[in-house]
């Protein structure tokens, strides 16, 4: 397939691996670009600039394709070594940073001043203005549906891509509930230039998971993830389970008036090492809504050669057909 | 376009105008109809069955196309006579009922014993599959999107309509979110056979609303919605103004353990005759996220004209080349 973003980043298939924390590692990221789309190394799951770079040179022994490194920016009260880890990403050569979290306007500059190829994530319209007129080269769009974290607006892809669409000038991919061919039609159909996929390459052979950690994920429905510290406007969308329940009843009988403090002990029981111990009963992590349509674990190249032969038996053998018209022989 | 919906209602188009209360009356959906889709005149909307006779009566005067007659059951201390609003429907010979609120099964055989083709509008797939287990011909899967009533589940189409294509085996609609080609198009991928669209059909020429109702939602963004009455687990998604501020306030005071008393007051004041009379600073109504997919108030046909041009534009002159292939000629 060729769109704006498979021609952006030197990619056969307009499929993005987003960031994710503690899961973003060599292996993944190097599957997914081995597969055709771009993989993506998450920074700050590494301890050290110096580690990212050994992640980056793991991932360069794997595959020769390209692939991204994530650089999230969140307000903390130790500031995380981003020229460190920007001085890595670009002595690496890695041509493509997916940012996110806060405005990336203070590290913008010394990625564009190398040559980097820029996507931002972002949950609006105005924020995704905002990164455009920054200079970053694409966007991701993430919708409600997203695991982690949706902002406070609510609003899905649905309605946000074609909104993207008619504002933007860069090309941009969507993120949040995309699974399949279906998800993927349907985000180019609205506008969206590819897609970027997050929980469902966590339900791949290839992830650095729990193996509990997967199946939890294909067992979930849509109804299984839970909003959590949406009073303190810090929305997480995680999987549910017994901690996840007791600190949303906690939240619930404190009301609107709740500080972090009052919920530290429930936020710190549901935060524990999940993604790398599979303690699936006690801990929480990021799950979108899109696990409802999560019914296997694949290869990750089984599963992009499966979304890409789904897209194009929807357009030739479902949409064309619609329209009473014959598919191009 | 040619869907199993087309095939089933006999309609030339697959867009339905969903039942709204105080706007489908007879004039906006024999203007659907004419303009092939399929309008619905909203029952409960007509104070006695007689009346509902006479709008039915009205309607076929203005069309030769079919229509429907939106059937929505709520729970409530004076039931309206559901009895005589079916005896209606079906002395009219109206061939299309489209039921919503609670479960259909105590009036579906009234119904169907007399042919009629039922679409049952809900919120969530168990609903759907407990609808189709009935005896239901269609469904209209509405997401959290939507105007109105969205249910507690909060889950968008872009998860709810591919889940719903995996589980029913009767045709269906997506509705919420739908604006023009582009939701079509999406739609269709996902899995529907066709869309629903409320709040589109509202900032139309031949809506019986007040301009000023339409022009709100002309300026409304995707922002400006806002749900209310979430802690009575009676959620319905209405455009914001000041009266609507402040019972968002009271709930969000009141916490979670409110109870309808105590907030009738500023419910009472946020639902005025507003469809009527254009009340807009005072009145709410009911209002998609799609209102910031709406920049325009166009009749009816060059709305459902230019929605068909799109989604053909859509398939043949970007999700086809994107595949590398030449449209069909």
């Amino acid at each position: 397939m060729k769109t704006r973003i498979t021609e952006l980043l030197g990619i056969r298939h307009p499929i993005v691996q987003g960031g994710m924390h503690y899961v973003g590692f060599a292996e993944l990221a190097a599957a997914v670009s081995n597969s055709g789309g771009l993989g993506t190394i998450t920074a700050l799951t590494q301890k050290t600039a110096a580690d990212l770079s050994n992640e980056i040179a793991k991932c360069r022994a794997l595959t020769d394709r390209p692939f991204a490194v994530n650089l999230t920016f969140l307000p903390s009260l130790r500031e995380p070594d981003y020229p460190g880890y920007i001085q890595a990403i670009v002595s690496a050569g890695v041509q493509v940073v997916e940012t996110a979290g806060n405005n990336p306007a203070r590290w913008l500059p010394m990625l564009k001043a190398h040559g980097i190829t820029v996507i931002h994530k972002c949950t609006s319209v105005r924020h995704a203005l905002k990164a455009q007129s920054l200079g970053v080269d694409a966007l991701s769009i993430d919708g409600f549906e997203c695991a982690g974290h949706p902002g406070e607006d609510d609003i899905p892809n649905m309605i946000l891509l074609p909104r993207a669409a008619d504002e933007l000038s860069v090309p941009f991919v969507a993120s949040g509930g995309m699974a399949d061919g279906r998800s993927l039609v349907a985000a180019l159909a609205m506008g969206a230039d590819g897609i970027n996929m997050g929980t469902r390459f966590v339900a791949t052979r290839e992830a650095p998971v729990h193996p509990r950690v997967k199946q939890a994920i294909v067992d979930a429905t849509e109804l299984d993830t839970r909003l959590i510290m949406r009073a303190l406007r810090n929305t997480e969308r995680v999987l549910t389970n017994p901690a996840v329940e007791r600190l949303i009843e906690k939240e619930r009988r404190l009301g609107a008036n709740i500080s972090f403090s009052d919920i530290a002990p429930e936020v710190a029981g549901v935060y524990p090492r999940v993604m790398l111990d599979g303690e699936v009963d006690s801990g929480a992590w990021s799950c979108g809504l899109v696990a409802g349509l999560i019914h296997d674990i694949p290869t990750v190249q089984e599963l992009i050669d499966r979304i890409m032969s789904e897209a194009e038996q929807i357009v030739t053998g479902r949409l064309l057909p619609f329209l009473d018209r014959p598919a191009a022989a």
